[in-house]
């Protein structure tokens, strides 16, 4: 059997299980793979099993998750041990589905003790460069959902490096949120109009900052770049923000109620690429020679990412082999179906290897 | 080590052979995976290694087939045996980027025998569906250059599948050559002249009919249904030729000269297209519900397949997750280096597991 210990139970996470459980017993079948949960674990504790979980206990944690008890709130719960003292003496995958930012240490901890990981969290990648190395070291560490959700993109450019082409320029529109919204601009919809829509409608964080400040963008962007092999540290990203510095510290109610005063510059910038014969994408841009950009980019209306309309991710791949002519990936790069798929063919993909 | 037989020495084979020098190194240090050709193949015999070969052996072979020599040209050539013989006692990788129509069979056989196999050729997959099932169970084989070359489409294709996502369609452009002429139709070149014009920048393959049969495009489609799970008979999927019977038995030189008799037929097929506000692409149309479907067909303006121009390829994989927007990869679909890369990735992945 595979153990597989999952760190996290929000949405993807919950969705992971459920694939998890529906896929497993075809895996098994088909690559004669034994895909087992040994433990669950939230932000308050674990329910391990012995040696695994059986599908009941499985479906007790989905039932009290979803209902917003966490697991310390269960019978046999563990809260006094740290998850890494659950990991079996044989080989197991470390699940990490989180937003934490306090993983890189123990998931590059288990990487030592022999463990695999798979990751949808992008934040174990974004501490110091030493640690991202440590974590990817010989193939340990699998990381698709962490850019482009389920798309293929971390294991296409990992192929192309393996397969000993170099990469010369990678474009992509890596926010579905910020292409939803320049779509609107583009449509006549005003900017603030268009964040308080996108906000109502939930294609925002709770906070909208959190989107318009493009930092989630600028850490997809480290990791790209961190595996084209380029040695940044973790601040090596600085992402333009959408709102002035001024916007930058009260409160979301009074956000929404003065985003009018971050129209004016993204409106202007609009126009003076529409003056210029282009369109405006926020887009990002890693070139090993020139460094990494991550903002709002006037593009010529037959580059690639022009073509790109609502919320879908586009990554554009030149290099040596793909020159004259882009390999280019298109679609969906968020939700919690897909997201929680790409971790999957990770945990797969890590099994068939064990 | 991992030992790797090659069956193939042309363009796609020498340049894997290149490739895969250059990368050994890395791949070792990077994965401690020590990729080793222990037997290279050709139409007229083997060279083989006592285990491997040395690097200054494969580079004989190299030069000997560039200078349009076969092996059994070389010292210590073996003529008498068949490939299969010279499987090492210990699990290899066969690799196969010939064009043959007769591996299937063996292919199979070193599977049962415990190795496995990466394919460039498509013909081994495009027998029995038989010979399919057992060429693919358990992930026996990878065979991603087999559609779309170095793009990633097989191997996204099993990840959806794996995930326990369910295909609803897949829509593609899989012949750049056809693409290409499509694109040349658009500008207003006539059929004839396109084809001629193709055909001189060796576009297409010596006799252009092999492309415009879309006989290859046909069995590239039925790879893509059979990894869908579809069980289809070789004869399943029928393309539409883009030239009437009555060309279809005479020389290649006077093929060229009576192009004009294939001409009317798709002219008048991309003008009733333009008059329906629709483009005109050769696509392949691949449901589990509806079947497999190669040929020409007008699509609306704003259909993914609508935006290619020119040589590359596309393709559109609509799934119960991915069903409101697709997940579409496109770029250059052929040539020797992207083929040869698709194939050394496969192996290196594959090598990862043994």
């Amino acid at each position: 059997m595979t153990p597989i210990i999952q760190l996290g139970l929000g949405g993807v996470g919950r969705a992971l299980v459920r694939q998890m459980l529906a896929v497993a017993p075809t895996i098994r079948r088909r690559y004669g793979i034994d895909l087992r949960y040994t433990a669950l674990v939230d932000s308050r504790g674990a329910l391990a099993g012995d040696p695994a979980l059986t599908d009941d206990q499985i479906q007790t944690v989905l039932t009290a998750k979803a209902a917003g008890h966490h697991i310390d709130s269960l019978a046999h719960a563990i809260t006094d041990r740290h998850w890494l003292e659950l990991l079996p003496a044989t080989m197991a995958i470390v699940v990490d589905v989180t937003a934490a930012g306090s993983h890189a240490a123990p998931l590059a901890a288990a990487i030592s003790a022999g463990h695999r990981v798979v990751l949808a969290n992008k934040r174990p990648l974004c501490e110091s460069y030493e640690l991202f190395a440590a974590l990817t070291e010989r193939g340990a560490t699998r990381y698709e959902a962490t850019v482009g959700a389920g798309l293929p993109v971390i294991g296409v450019l990992q192929s192309l490096i393996d397969s000993g082409d170099e990469v010369r320029a990678i474009e992509a529109a890596l926010s579905g949120t910020l292409g939803f919204l320049m779509s609107e601009l583009e449509r006549g919809v005003g900017f603030a109009d268009a964040v308080r829509t996108a906000h109502q409608l939930g294609y925002t964080e709770p906070d909208p900052r959190d989107d318009l400040s493009g930092a989630d963008v600028a850490r997809k962007a480290l990791i790209l770049a961190r595996t084209c092999g380029m040695h940044l540290p973790p601040d090596a990203v600085i992402a333009e923000p959408l709102f002035p510095a001024t916007l930058k510290e009260i409160s979301v109610t009074e956000f929404l109620q003065r985003l009018e005063e971050a129209e004016h510059e993204v409106m202007n910038r609009l126009q003076v690429a529409s003056a210029n014969g282009k369109v405006l994408r926020y887009i990002t841009r890693i070139s090993p020679d020139n460094g990494v950009e991550v903002g709002l980019r006037e593009l010529p209306t037959d580059h690639p990412l022009a073509s790109l309309r609502g919320p879908d991710n586009m990554i554009s791949f030149t290099t040596n082999r793909y020159a004259d002519r882009p390999l280019v990936v298109r679609g969906p790069g968020a939700g919690v179906e897909v997201t929680a798929a790409g971790v999957l063919s990770d945990i797969i993909a890590t099994a068939r290897e064990l």
